[in-house]
C-alpha cells in the first residue's frame, strides 16, 4: 500500500502543479499582462485547465483510490494519508459525474458572460447581460442535476465551495442572523452619524503602499515566500505554500481601500503560507473552504485591523506618515473607520451591513436555481430586497444587480461563503482569546506572534484536511454559529454609536 | 489533406501553448518570483517541459507528418503549409532520436551544473565547476552521437540553434573575419584613446528608465503587445506574437547598460512582434534562428543606437534629461559610446573586439567536444587565447573561463550565433540602405518607420519558415558573409580613431 500511496501522491503532485501553473498564468493576467496577450492567455489557460481536468478524472486515479480505500479505513481518520484519500475520493467522485461537454459549455458561457457583464455594467443595461445569465443559470441547473443525491439542487453548487455544507444549514444560520443585524442597523440609524470625512482626502500613494507593507510585515507575512503587486480587483493566490502572493489597490484620495484591503489579503496569505509543508502539492494545500479562508482575511481586516487596540499602536505611526491626520484624535479616527452606513455596494459595506448584501444574493440565487424567479425579474426583485434589508434603492442596475462579477463567471453558490467567513472569524476569535487572554494587549503593542501562532496551530497547518464544519467544531467546540458574531457587532457598535 | 493539416495545426498549437506557458513561468522566475518559490517553480517547469516533449515526439505526430509529406511536396515550397510540414518534420526527426533517459540526465546535469557554476564563479574556483563541465561535455558528446549523419559532432549541436548551419561554414566565416578584426584592434591600439569618463557618473535610475522607454517607443515597440521589467540578466521573451516582453537593467552610475541593453532587447522584441499572425501557435513564431534574432537586436543596438545620426536626434533630449552631460559635445559623446578597449568580459565588449570573444569560445567548444582539450586544461588555454586574440590576460577565472553561464546550462554550440548575428546585421543593413537610401536621414530625424517596415517585410514576418542561410540569401542575395561587417567596422573606427 505504501507504493500505492506514493503513486497517489505523484498523481496529485502533477495535478497540483498544473493547478499552480494555471494560477501563475492567472496572476500575470491580472497584474502585468499587456492587453494584446489576452487571447493567447485564454488558449494557455484552457489547455492547462483541460490537462488538469483529464488527470483529475482519469480512470487510473479512480482505480488507485478504490484500491486505497480499505487501507485508508485502517488508519487514524485524522492522519494526512487517510484525509488525502478521503478528500481526493470526494473530489474525484464529483468531477467524474460532470461530462466534458458540460465543462466546455460552461467555460464558453462564462467567458462570453463575463464580456457581456463588463459591457452591461458600464452601460448599466441589464438587458445586455440577461441572455447570458439565463444560459448560466440553466447550466448551473444542469450541473446540479448531475448530483441527484443532494437534497436541494443548490447543495451541489455550495458543496464545491464549502465541502459538505447544506443549503438548509446556511439558511438556518442566516435566519438566526438576519433579524439581529436588521435590528442593529435600525438602532444605529437612530443615532447621530460619525464623521469619516478625514478618510476622504488626498493620501500619497507610495506612502500608503509603504504603510501597508509595514503593517503586514508586522502581522508576519513572509516576504521570502510571497510578494505584493497592484491589481484592479485585489486577490491572493498561492503557487504552492512557498509562493503566496497578494495584490492590493491604492486609492489616491481614500485611505480605506489600501489599508483594509491589504490586511484582508494578508489574512488569506497567512493561511496559505501556514499550511503544513507535507500537504504541499497534494491538493490539500489550499485551505478548508472559502468560508474558512474568508474567516482569516476578515479576522485580520476587521477583528485586528478595525479594532481600537490595533490603532492605539499604529495610529501615531499613521499620523507620522500622513501629517494631515494630525488634528484627528484616535477616538474620532477609530469611529470613522467603523462608520455604519447602508449603501448599494457590497464591497464598500461596513461590518454591520455587509452580511445583508450576502443574504440578498443567496436568496436570489436559490430562487433562480429553483426556477421560482425568472432572470428577467431579477433586477426588480434586487431593488425590492435592498429596500427591505438595507433601506436603500440603487439608482441604477450598475449599482444594483450588475455590481458583482460572480454570476457572470458562473460562481453561483459562492456569495454565502463571505458571510459565513465573517461568522467563523468571530467564533475562532472568541476561542483564541479564551486560550490567550493577553492577545488584545499584545496587539496594543503591535505584536501578533501569539495570534498567528494560534491560527497556524489550529487552522492553517491543516490545509484542506477537514471540512469547514468539522474544522470549526474541532477548534471551537461548536459548528458555525451566528451568535458570537451578533455579540461582537452589538458590543462594538453599542460603544461606537452609544446605543 | 486539409483535415490533416488542421490536425497538424492543432497539435502544433498545443505544443506551442505549452512552450509559451513555460515561457511565462520562466519570465516570472527571472523578474518577480520570491526566493521561496524556486523549488515549486522547478517542479512546474519540469512538468510543462515533459508534456511538451511528449507531444513533440509522439508517434501520432510522426504519422501525421508522414501522411502530409507527399501533399507538402505538391505545394509551393515557400508556402506556410509546406514550410510548416518541413520545419516540423525536421524538429520531429531530431527530437525522436534523443532517448528520454538522455533528456532527463541532461536536465539533471545542467541544473546541478548551474548551481556549481554560480558557486565557482563567486569563489573564482574552476575546480568546483570542473566535474560538472566534464559531465556536460560528455553528455553533449553523447547527444552528438545520436546524429551520425552529421559530418562533425559539433554540427549536431550547432544545428539546434542555427538550422542546417555547418561547423565548417562557421569556421570559414570566422577565418575570414579573425585576421581583419585583430588587425583593426591593433591599429586602434596605436592611436590616442577616446574619453568616456562622462558615461561613468551617477544617473538617476528612473530617468534612465524613462529615456529608454522613450527611445524604444519611437523604434516602434508595441506596448499593447508587450511590457518592460527589470531583470538581473536582461532577456526578451514572447508568449506568442501578441505578448512579447523585454527586460532591462539600470546601472546607477553607468549609462550604457540601460541605453544599449534596452535597444538590444527591443530589437529582439520587434522581431517577435513582427511575425505574421498566421504563424502564431505553429512553432514557427519564434524566428529563423538565434543568429537571425541576434542580427535584429544588434542592428537596433549598434547600427542604429551607436550611430551618429541617431544621437544627432536624441542627444539634445538626453542632455535635457541629464544636465550633467551639458558640457559634453555630441562628437565626444559619440566617440565615448564607441570606445574600443580589449577587455576580459564578453558582455562588456565593444563592437570591434566582441567577435574575438566568440571565436575563442567556439574554438574551445569544438576542441572539448572533439576531446582534443581536456576540461582540466580549459582555464589555461582560455588565458593563452585571450592574450593571443585580445592582448589581455584575465586576473582570475571568474573574469576568465567562468564568466558566462552558457556551458553550465549545457548550451555548447550557442556562442557562435552571437558573432553570426553581428555579421548578418550589417549584411541586412547594407541591403536595407540600398533599398531605402534615405533611412539614415530619417534616423537623424528620429523616424524609424521605413527601417522597421523593411525588416517586417523582409525578415520578421517569415518567422521560422526559412533556415538562416536561406533567409539571408533570399534577402541579401548572398549567404552569411563577414565582408560587410569588416567594411562597417573599418569605416566606423577609421573615423573615430583617425586610423
Amino acid at each position: 500500500m505504501e507504493e500505492k500511496i506514493k503513486q497517489l501522491r505523484e498523481a496529485l503532485a502533477e495535478i497540483s502543479d498544473l493547478s499552480t501553473v494555471g494560477a501563475v498564468l492567472g496572476w500575470d493576467q491580472q497584474t502585468y499582462m499587456p492587453p494584446g496577450g489576452a487571447e493567447g492567455r485564454g488558449n494557455q489557460l484552457a489547455l492547462i485547465g483541460r490537462l488538469a481536468h483529464e488527470r483529475s478524472t482519469s480512470p487510473e486515479l479512480g482505480k488507485l483510490l478504490d484500491d486505497l480505500k480499505p487501507y485508508a479505513a485502517s488508519l487514524d481518520p485524522d492522519s494526512d494519508e487517510a484525509r488525502l484519500v478521503k478528500v481526493t475520493t470526494r473530489n474525484y467522485e464529483k468531477a467524474v459525474r460532470v461530462p466534458t461537454k458540460h465543462v466546455v459549455d460552461f467555460a464558453q458561457a462564462t467567458t462570453l458572460g463575463q464580456q457581456a457583464w463588463v459591457e452591461a455594467r458600464s452601460k448599466s443595461d441589464f438587458s445586455i447581460f440577461r441572455p447570458h445569465l439565463e444560459k448560466i443559470v440553466a447550466l448551473r441547473q444542469e450541473y446540479a442535476a448531475f448530483f441527484p443525491n443532494f437534497e436541494h439542487p443548490y447543495d451541489a453548487l455550495l458543496d464545491d465551495f464549502e465541502p459538505n455544507m447544506k443549503t438548509a444549514d446556511v439558511k438556518a444560520i442566516f435566519d438566526g442572523l438576519r433579524p439581529k443585524q436588521v435590528e442593529l442597523i435600525k438602532a444605529i440609524s437612530g443615532k447621530p452619524q460619525v464623521d469619516d470625512s478625514f478618510l476622504h482626502q488626498p493620501f500619497d500613494e507610495k506612502k500608503q503602499w509603504d504603510f501597508g507593507v509595514e503593517v503586514i510585515t508586522k502581522f508576519g507575512y513572509d516576504w521570502n515566500c510571497g510578494r505584493e503587486d497592484k491589481a484592479a480587483h485585489p486577490f491572493t493566490v498561492g503557487f504552492g505554500i512557498k509562493d503566496v502572493r497578494i495584490t492590493t489597490r491604492v486609492a489616491p484620495d481614500f485611505l480605506n481601500s489600501m489599508i483594509f484591503g491589504t490586511m484582508h489579503e494578508c489574512g488569506h496569505a497567512l493561511y496559505g503560507q501556514g499550511v503544513a509543508p507535507e500537504l504541499d502539492r497534494t491538493g490539500l494545500e489550499g485551505g478548508a473552504s472559502l468560508a474558512v479562508h474568508e474567516s482569516q482575511s476578515r479576522m485580520w481586516e476587521n477583528l485586528v485591523g478595525r479594532s481600537l487596540p490595533f490603532w492605539q499602536h499604529f495610529y501615531p505611526r499613521l499620523q507620522e506618515v500622513f501629517p494631515q491626520l494630525g488634528g484627528v484624535p484616535l477616538d474620532k479616527f477609530y469611529k470613522g473607520i467603523n462608520k455604519v452606513q447602508p449603501s448599494y455596494i457590497r464591497v464598500e459595506a461596513d461590518e454591520a451591513t455587509y452580511n445583508l448584501h450576502i443574504m440578498l444574493r443567496l436568496e436570489m440565487e436559490i430562487a433562480m436555481l429553483e426556477g421560482k424567479v425568472a432572470v428577467k425579474d431579477v433586477p426588480e426583485l434586487w431593488n425590492v430586497k435592498m429596500k427591505e434589508y438595507l433601506g436603500v434603492t440603487p439608482p441604477n442596475d450598475a449599482k444594483g444587480v450588475l455590481q458583482d462579477i460572480h454570476w457572470s463567471g458562473g460562481s453561483i453558490g459562492y456569495f454565502s461563503t463571505y458571510a459565513l467567513g465573517n461568522l467563523v472569524s468571530v467564533q475562532l476569535w472568541e476561542k483564541m482569546i479564551q486560550d490567550n487572554p493577553d492577545v488584545v494587549e499584545q496587539i496594543r503593542q503591535g505584536k501578533f506572534e501569539t495570534l498567528l501562532g494560534w491560527l497556524r496551530k489550529n487552522v492553517h497547518r491543516h490545509g484542506g484536511k477537514f471540512e469547514p464544519q468539522e474544522l470549526v467544531q474541532k477548534v471551537t467546540g461548536s459548528k458555525i454559529d451566528p451568535a458570537p458574531y451578533v455579540r461582537y457587532l452589538t458590543k462594538k457598535y453599542s460603544e461606537i454609536y452609544k446605543l
